[in-house]
């Protein structure tokens, strides 16, 4: 296993909606051994929110993981906590594709005890429900909360998001006994140190998890290790016909 | 919950190639009270063997079953045995959305003990194995086995595949102590009764699931009893742009 | 496997007491191709509410087992929700045996996520809770209720007996996330549509599952596909003398 | 809490065969604090093989109980590996009622890592899984063993019964990693001391448990320290009328 | 296997400080045939409240126990309820050791359904759940209580203490449907009949352990039986040099 | 959070044996912005192999943390399978403290399914179990394999090491199913590639987790994130008097 000396990872976000995510938001990660590449999808949904959303994601996700790899990507991340596709990317391509949900789940069960999942929506505790037993970490899972506030009203009022993100931490660490904070959702990328700095000043010494944060310095850090996902879990797809996906980065596989 | 006096069940096979499912295997099923309806997809995978296959029939999946609930059917089965969008389909349809992999292990695990997964190739381990976790079953699953046999050849002698099914099926029950057997194909769909029958020469009375035949019962019992899936679990999509899935049977969503 | 042009169905009812179940209760489940039989015991308790009660019911259940085989019935179904005998009836005859409790149970895992059990007293929670156990459904167990109203009132006052159901199902809902209901009593027998609609009108759109309704279905669906429970999970008995339990039903076995 | 001076345990064998179990087996017990009665059934099976026996088998196992309890006994404790009537005896008393099947499988787990269960005939496998997972202890249930000779061949040659024993816990320690062994049946009552003897000539220091032995002195132990079972999770039957089981014994119920 | 006439127990309170546990505390169980030795620690922590103390306890308590079974004891007892060195000291000695936390998790599952531990400090919870989980008993385990009353606050008023241990213990039972109680703390020595009034009084019938009486009891019992530790878990360690434990009891290990 | 711009980590061997782990083992992973420190006991075992070599290495391995993070390191890594010390390491130092067996099996589940772990002596497969329970990642592990080659055997004979090691590999991976390889021991620091390349001319595409390069990246990743573990999870020790551990390093806690 030969390392590069410098590691170049895919940002894949996977919906159609430019602005949602901007390179400035990842600036903090970057140093002159990381680079940062962004995808956005051509088709698929403008947000993800349900098994729907994804479903109709995954197609142009798994193109676009194909293209990282071509390119040079040393590994790619699903910019999204319902790590949609990541099964059929890691049969696609051979470099490591990471998902923020399962890489924030794992390293919050490894450094604490059980963990919470703070999102926006209480209609994803389903979703998450089932990510958590496919990850095999039932039993390390404290508690789901959802803020509820509408998407716009988040975006206008961050105090007012910042609160009620403490505010569900705070439950679930004193009646769930959680005891390691996620934030469920890619959007809340400036929250991390507010909360915080929240849980502290309510005398809770618990950290909490930016999972883009984590998720690009873990796929750095497997590069440099020169691990990936298991080919013998993850073979890769035979060749076949496939009936309207017919675009260059699939070519390999459909026609 | 008023119940029809006729059950109309829309059996959708996930890929593009036509021929490999005809409504002649389905014919032992119908009852004056009992139609199914048959569709194929216009875009995705010629057969489904991976997750990679699967992501790229779950799209026209979903539109054929909204389709299927506008026409008048009272429930869906999805005709592959890795049950490809089943979450999402129940998101997009009120009418119930069965998988024959989910219904099959169920079955198996109310009426014997532990089930063994009998299927074609040893890859599909993997998510096999994930969905036994997602549907909550892991400890009543005994044994995956697969006879590892090339499609084709499969289909020109079928004596041979009987005799590799019938072997694994004893491996199961000697080795793994499987005490109910689920042919984890869709396309053995003559194969139980040949399995039964070398089983019981062998001194073994396990049962034989058929999954779509059971499932096509099974759904016919839910339309009766008036059950669906729950919209708790399974709330609608809001609307939302979706970019390049503007076909038809989507339209309420994408555009 | 041949399967029957009528379902006969024995709803085998382990108590000794005349008029708590009536045919009149599954008259809307009959077809042209349906039976409905009924049994009652003749040796039992008056009415199944602890282990100590199941345990008197369970030998006279056997015999009427063995009687309704014997009287062609193609399934059977114990009528109580702790599905007493269950195990010991699948030893002593070869058609399919149901109880409302596991049936229930894995068709609200496969139709929703997390299932409420609702029944009448506290008491019963540590059977309902090792019965979860046994079925390997643990995971998908979200909450236990009991209304606690003594029999007698809740038969004079179906009103309130609703009431108080619905009140139970948005608790398990609400705070223990349930999302789909098991009315937790085979005397509830005319509750399901009206903790549907109360569940409706609060805005929760869960399914309520009737177990007698669904189990008839079900059973109807095993004997029409041909599967019964696995003999190898179940062998019969071998022949040996039995004190005190010499009736005609049992004559093979006792003397 | 008064602990008496002399601790009184009752063994119920739960057959109506006579000579079976004799009170010379539990003689090595006896010390001038504890005293071993011993009960017969009038009614039940010969001997019990299956979940048939067995249910036919509790009904009497719960009068014997109760019984015991009024003659001034201290502890009962059930004469059979499948705990039979283990419930509902505790719900029909107030001292503790021990099975050597529960007894065993939590010894074995707190002093070792994996047990195994080795026992008479193959067909207890269901049963025993069931009992083990009810209990609780699935993780800790490393193999199940049956020897397969037939009883009256096991009677006439101890010698290779023993062989037959040791052949079993060796495989089972060897290819199943189990480190504590249990003797699956109380007929067995010799056979701990010829084991442990092979298996460490064998290379093989793993402790083997003699049910009955172990279960004796637990239950001297549980009356030394003033414990009983939970009545919370197991309360009294209420009152009822119960048909055909109107003895002396359950005269405070039946009638 | 022989049994001695004469148990003799040693318990090790794995601390330095002198007074904190007296033999007055365990002369109740005392009688002809058992007797009980108390070790204290000559270097480790003055009191046990987190994995530091423990650590530090443990390299004194193994030497302790190794001084115990040469000396002649029968049985060893860690006194302490996070059962520090329980594995190191079962690889260093043959005779059985047992710990009142994992002896009481078994009996209460054995006894009961789900159980409560109840101790003094909050801070305790993650140290007990992964005992939990290393016992293999997290199903069984309802609900952590800790009453948080400062130590010296705690001997000076035990009706306050009481109080809330019953407080604990009625929060536990009620709102966590917990059946069976264990004290966390071998200090709580007296508290068990206490507790256990003040529940029947509030209409609760559960029972309640106190580790120290049980755990004696259960050591006589498990010495009677001949049944130790399996040796093929907790092989002895093999020799090697060991720098600074030069004490006289390591001999045999160290230099 | 503030990130440093060279991450220190302070590699603490938890034996008192020179010559075992020098620096020249991690040079590969060394860079302009990573410092390695190395660390060995002056009190403990002079190797471990057991929980009894663990319990005597733990106190001096606290000290050792304490003392690296009084001298600025940014991350501790405990260089031993058994992850010895772990949780009271967490407890005495805020810098995040890594085990490399964790640290593997959570990586290893992350990006395959099941895991392997391949070390030297068959006695360790409790403690490795254990510590897969503690570590809540059961239902991933699916083999333990022991290579039983004698130390000095296996330093003398590196080809047969690897030859041996790869052996293993394939029985995990073809008998159990095993889809990720972890060395489970951290002498085995030159293996990796070498049994990588057995795999890979046996036709099994499957990673090989070098646990120490593994863990030095994470520790790395964790650092420039801005996480450590959960003083929740593990609150600082309370002041204390503790005997015999009077060490500069404790002088903070002993007196």
């Amino acid at each position: 296993v030969k390392t590069p000396t410098k590691t170049i990872i895919q940002l894949i976000t996977p919906i159609v909606t430019r602005g949602m995510r901007t390179l400035d938001e990842v600036a903090p990660f970057l140093r002159d051994d990381l680079e940062i590449r962004h995808s956005l999808l051509d088709l698929g949904p403008a947000s993800i929110e349900c098994e729907f959303d994804e479903a109709l994601s995954v197609p142009d996700t798994i193109r676009k993981a194909i293209d990282a790899e071509r390119s040079g990507a040393n590994a790619i991340i699903i910019d999204c906590m319902g790590d949609p596709g990541l099964h059929a990317c890691r049969e696609a391509v051979s470099i490591p594709v990471l998902g923020p949900c399962q890489t924030a789940m794992h390293v919050a069960t490894m450094l604490g005890h059980r963990f919470a999942f703070i999102t926006v929506l209480d209609r994803l505790r389903p979703m998450i429900d089932k990510l958590v037993a496919t990850y095999g970490l039932r039993d390390n899972y404290a508690s789901f909360q959802a803020v509820d506030i509408p998407v716009l009203e988040m975006m206008n009022d961050p105090g007012k998001l910042n609160s009620a993100l403490a505010d569900k931490a705070l439950t679930a660490i004193e009646r769930d006994h959680a005891d390691y904070m996620i934030l469920g959702c890619t959007g809340f990328i400036d929250c991390a140190n507010a909360m915080r700095e929240k849980l502290l000043a309510a005398g809770r010494d618990v950290p909490v998890i930016d999972p883009i944060a984590l998720t690009v310095h873990m796929a750095d850090a497997l590069v440099k290790t020169g691990l990936s996902h298991s080919k013998q879990t993850y073979p890769p797809p035979s060749m076949k016909h496939i009936a309207g996906f017919d675009m260059p980065g699939l070519s390999a596989y459909g026609r």
